[in-house]
């Protein structure tokens, strides 16, 4: 059995909690909060302040950071990689490389195993962009995410001072997508591929129009694309805005022999977005702790790891039962 | 630079010639032929005699057999990697734990390496069910294939004694897939998700009916399906079925907490087969190579290849560009 720890309890801690469920090799020792634990309402988990982790050393294969990639995993992952084998879901691009350079180093010092920037984008779509690009080197990739609600870009939005509560839907340009489908050779940029929305309830007496310009200039997360910001009351947020599907598509449009046309194609179509998040990251746990049973230690992505680890079946089932 | 020799000149042969020129760290030392290499329209390649293969051997890094699964792949693939790294697209799937464990023997043996089974499916559509699987532990993968030709199902034809000539496309069922995509639970046999249709040139005097009795009752192939053939002149053939389309969808509906459907699906439209797989032959050569360089001898297959290793960027570049 592998033993995992949850840290960190919102909508993805909650997902792990369930997804680990569904996996009979694995089984939860603990969620450890910074809140009182007496307050966290799990799904029969047992939570414990965050403190109490270290003493549980031996007990624990393996914790999955479920913090936002704001400012929780910058500073959680590096401090619990010094005594745990850590996977974390750290999304924000644009500073993936600075993130695992430091992850690394701890790792490699303290012999432990980190698997970071999991998920779906990063993640699986990471994966398929490195595949596609890697059979068909002359060809195009795009990305297209949604319509769906970015736990990454409304946890961005959350952390503004005077800003409540909020969410963020991406939206695809599906025309866009059609052309592509069709053959269209296009130039695009960031801005013509999607729309950003946001639903924002204001703190009282925050000031609507300066966390206007907060939110559309802030890097990474929305200046690059045309974002529209909502101000909404918490009543209408928690009635209109609480569901968490999401989704989107990989498609890379390459050619081979005079341009003889091949498409890849990857496609998720997500009711719940942290729940199947918290799935990858749970499969990427598994990994973890096996890559660290070899003794391979430091930090890793989804791009350095053989897919049989994911799997809990053995070498020779998964050639019979899935090649 | 990779070199990388070509074994068997069929389209297979031909797509691997092709995609080596669109890839900037491999080079192409020889065609290696049973036939007159005089009389193999290469398209530039050097032709060479399949015997002139082991006194190159220092000027090799990867073999890449082109050579059907019915007889070729099955002796060639453990003759070769006695003295090669090699990679194959053995695609009779009942076989493949028999053919990896002898490759492998071969290869331990005589510290090289193997990738065997490497392709679309087995391979892309393999690793795409072990990742969906994986993660969704609860669900259900379906792969369908086509509407397309099978390059492995009309090599098993052409083999037939008194067959001159063949093609045979697989023809998914498009009822059973819309009902899936649709949340419906279904419990499908190999029969209702496709059938097979063959188009076969009889030798002269040939005996039509004892030959259809042996296509529609080949294990493997035929027997597990609806399988239609129809008897047509080689000018027919020639005309109407010798481009090599294909494609086809891995499936994987899952659920997480309490019936929340997640949908992944990944999806290949190719106007060309051969050119395809030989594009992905040639991306895990470049693995193949770099394994061996690792010394990482033995056989594997693509379950067991971290994705990195497929790309000619470093890690550091994929981090940064991928992600």
């Amino acid at each position: 059995m592998i033993k995992v720890a949850i840290i960190g309890y919102g909508n993805l801690g909650r997902g792990v909690e369930r997804a680990l469920k569904q996996n009979k090799d694995m089984e939860l020792v603990g969620i450890f909060t910074r809140r009182s634990p007496e307050l966290v309402q799990t799904e029969g988990g047992q939570a414990y302040k965050m403190e109490e982790l270290t003493s549980k050393k031996n007990a624990i294969d393996v914790c999955i950071l479920c913090g936002g990639s704001a400012t929780d995993l910058p500073a959680q992952t590096p401090e619990w990689t010094h005594s745990f084998n850590t996977i974390d879901s750290f999304d924000t691009h644009a500073k993936i490389p600075e993130h695992f350079a430091k992850v690394d180093k701890v790792a490699k010092e303290n012999k432990t195993t980190s698997i970071i920037s999991t998920g779906w984008d990063p993640g699986l779509f990471s994966l398929n962009r490195l595949y596609a690009q890697s059979i068909l080197p002359v060809g195009q990739t795009n990305t297209f995410w949604g319509k769906g609600v970015s736990q990454g870009h409304s946890d961005a939005l959350r952390r503004i001072a005077g800003v409540a509560d909020a969410v963020q839907y991406t939206i695809p340009n599906n025309d866009v997508i059609e052309k592509l489908k069709a053959g269209e050779q296009l130039d695009l940029t960031t801005r013509d591929k999607h729309f950003r929305e946001c639903f924002v309830v204001l703190d009282e007496g925050a000031d609507g129009e300066k966390i206007r310009e907060i939110i559309v200039s802030m890097p990474n997360y929305f200046a690059e694309y045309d974002t529209e910001v909502h101000f909404i009351s918490q009543a209408e947020l928690d009635q209109e805005h609480k569901e968490m599907p999401h989704g989107g598509t990989v498609l890379h449009t390459g050619t081979t022999h005079e341009n003889t046309k091949q498409v890849i194609e990857y496609n998720l179509q997500l009711e719940s977005n942290p729940e199947f998040t918290a799935s990858v990251l749970v499969a990427y746990a598994r990994a973890c702790v096996r890559l660290a049973r070899e003794k391979q230690f430091g930090a890793f992505t989804v791009l350095d790891i053989a897919p049989k680890y994911l799997s809990d079946r053995t070498d020779e089932e998964l050639r019979k039962e899935l090649l």
